[in-house]
């Protein structure tokens, strides 16, 4: 059997795929964790999928979620079961997962559509500003609570959030964990567009088939602009991140403030 | 007769030029193309009257436009006409032009208010990140439909944009040639502030007289103070943008995404 | 005595100072200027307050106001006086002061959450993008208007607002002196949430308190990754702005400006 085949034949657990004409639609719905929520072998997914993507004739891809919930963020479930394990090894290994996922979306060369059906948590927010238009239903709120998860910013969130909406609103996120609805998302800048949940699907899907009408070219080449200036500062964002989560999650305290975290999220029902 | 009275004797077709107590005013008012849409010969005269500005006692240039439209951007009509004739030499010679013109308000030394009476379109949207202060009547909307238009950005919007309203918004408008109103142009940021279309004039130029009473070293010192550093990464961004125009326009699909743009307006109508 | 007890034995004169647990409240109260604006003497009590809770146990700065002002940016009524006395030396001095007072908040190591109680002026407005999170009262008011003083930009403005706000807006503010209320200075970023008067102080301690429950190496980090790259940036912003202050209070015309400001201040009663 050919390439191909086998690439075509390859199977999703935690994510959806559907090849349009002229796009990659790529959606978030996890069977390895909760609330599309992310860990090495969902991250690993999605990556292979944007790789395909990047490969073949789409013009851009679109991100979204099957259900109610976009994604989560971290899943933090099954990273303290292996933390408790190894704590040196396992920080180690998440930290690697992470930057390699994020470094996907750094440097991928086609336009990132996202659309945002539902709460958006941690890394799964974080994310938002290394794509490129991201279109939100009025249902959606985001959320980066990381000092409460007792981590360091991720997803270039510490180089992002600033840019995207100034100093007192990315730390008000980073640090005081401050959640925003969609239309304050929108109102801060890291949301291009709210709407009404009713006609989200096709308010998304007629933008991106306008978008998908315009000649490869100018959209790689718009992209190469918009992009080109910032890859190095956000990769290098990224690895120091990555390098604050290892020495966080590898030091007893990292541990404690995930247990309380989660302590705290079980009383609150 | 002098190098002065020469000057002053000089007429211009597309713009008119009143030299007020301590400002220069430029108006778009093009006879040589529609909706004061810029061609080589309008830019020229723009860049002429603001090198004459930069070296007289204005203390800054106020830009605005004759009738209700501020600027239609580019002068597709006359381009494609060129295009036609030799593609790659008309091609480069555009993105001289559109070079040289961006490059003028990247220089400029004084500051630069803009009062938008209209919508402001393409090129004639882009450039107000170069400006100063931008006031813009209730009436104004602006949009940079470059994806549709079959071109990638100008006027360093591919730099200016993500960072005034980041990049969700940036790549709505760049790529996808969302409208905005003059109130959700201000709520982004391109715009400093809105007022009602009866009583626009006159707030402009209360303005712009208290402006006139500050000292000259001040105005200076404090452009030179808030420009200063990002120059530089202007004049290369202004660069990498005119390569780009240059490969797209000089392909046959470039010259094909106009021709289709314009198809779509006359078929709108 | 100890070091330690001559350090708590300290008494500041413009300034309260209160070592809570896990903070430092630091409340402008000056006694030495009208409206809790800004004299050498000032900012050196504030300077001190901060290297403390630098190095104490403190998780982070709280940085107030006691009555109904929360900065009026320089103590301009004495800097005149002793401008008239001897121009050069004064303004160096001045400078030198401001540089600083100013470096003393882009290099702390910890959060600084700021809680706007009132008015905030000039210097007292600019240094809130050198801080982490704002919170402000809906009474609060913030105006910049340097063009007016007949000075050019401080603490960092010139580098910040236009980051924060984009350069419309920052230019609007600096130059053209546009008042905003507290609503519109949350809208642009300058602010990270707005609350009612009434449960100001409540909203802020909450808050406050949240933070202050996080793991310290986890604020010293996210801190770290978050301005750690505008570090030395900022700090060539502040030499470039102190740069131009010199230049401009030491010459005839900007001691003039001060003058008329002040005159235009009076009149207006």
């Amino acid at each position: 059997i050919s390439v191909r085949q086998t690439k075509s034949a390859y199977r999703y657990r935690d994510i959806v795929v559907r090849k349009q004409d002229g796009f990659t639609h790529i959606l978030l719905s996890t069977k390895s964790s909760e609330n599309n929520s992310l860990n090495p072998d969902v991250m690993k997914e999605v990556q292979n999928a944007m790789t395909t993507a990047a490969a073949d004739d789409s013009k851009l891809v679109l991100l979204g979620a099957v259900g109610s919930v976009f994604c989560c963020g971290l899943d933090f479930i099954s990273f303290i079961r292996r933390l408790t394990d190894d704590r040196k090894k396992e920080s180690v290994k998440m930290a690697d997962s992470i930057r390699t996922f994020v470094n996907t979306f750094i440097q991928f060369k086609k336009p990132i559509v996202v659309a945002v059906n539902g709460p958006a948590v941690g890394l799964g927010a974080a994310i938002l500003p290394l794509c490129d238009v991201i279109w939100a239903t009025e249902k959606a709120w985001f959320q980066t609570p990381y000092a409460a998860f007792g981590q360091t910013p991720d997803a270039c969130s510490s180089f992002t959030f600033p840019r995207v909406m100034g100093v007192a609103s990315a730390n008000e996120m980073l640090l005081s964990g401050r959640k925003l609805t969609a239309q304050e998302a929108c109102a801060k800048g890291l949301v291009s567009q709210v709407f009404w949940p009713g006609t989200f699907a096709q308010e998304v899907m007629v933008r991106v088939r306008e978008l998908v009408s315009c000649h490869s070219v100018v959209l790689r080449e718009s992209k190469a602009l918009l992009r080109g200036t910032s890859r190095a500062a956000l990769e290098q964002a990224n690895e120091r991140e990555c390098e604050a989560l290892k020495r966080v999650w590898g030091s007893p305290q990292g541990m404690d403030s995930i247990l309380n975290y989660l302590q705290k999220k079980i009383d609150g029902f």
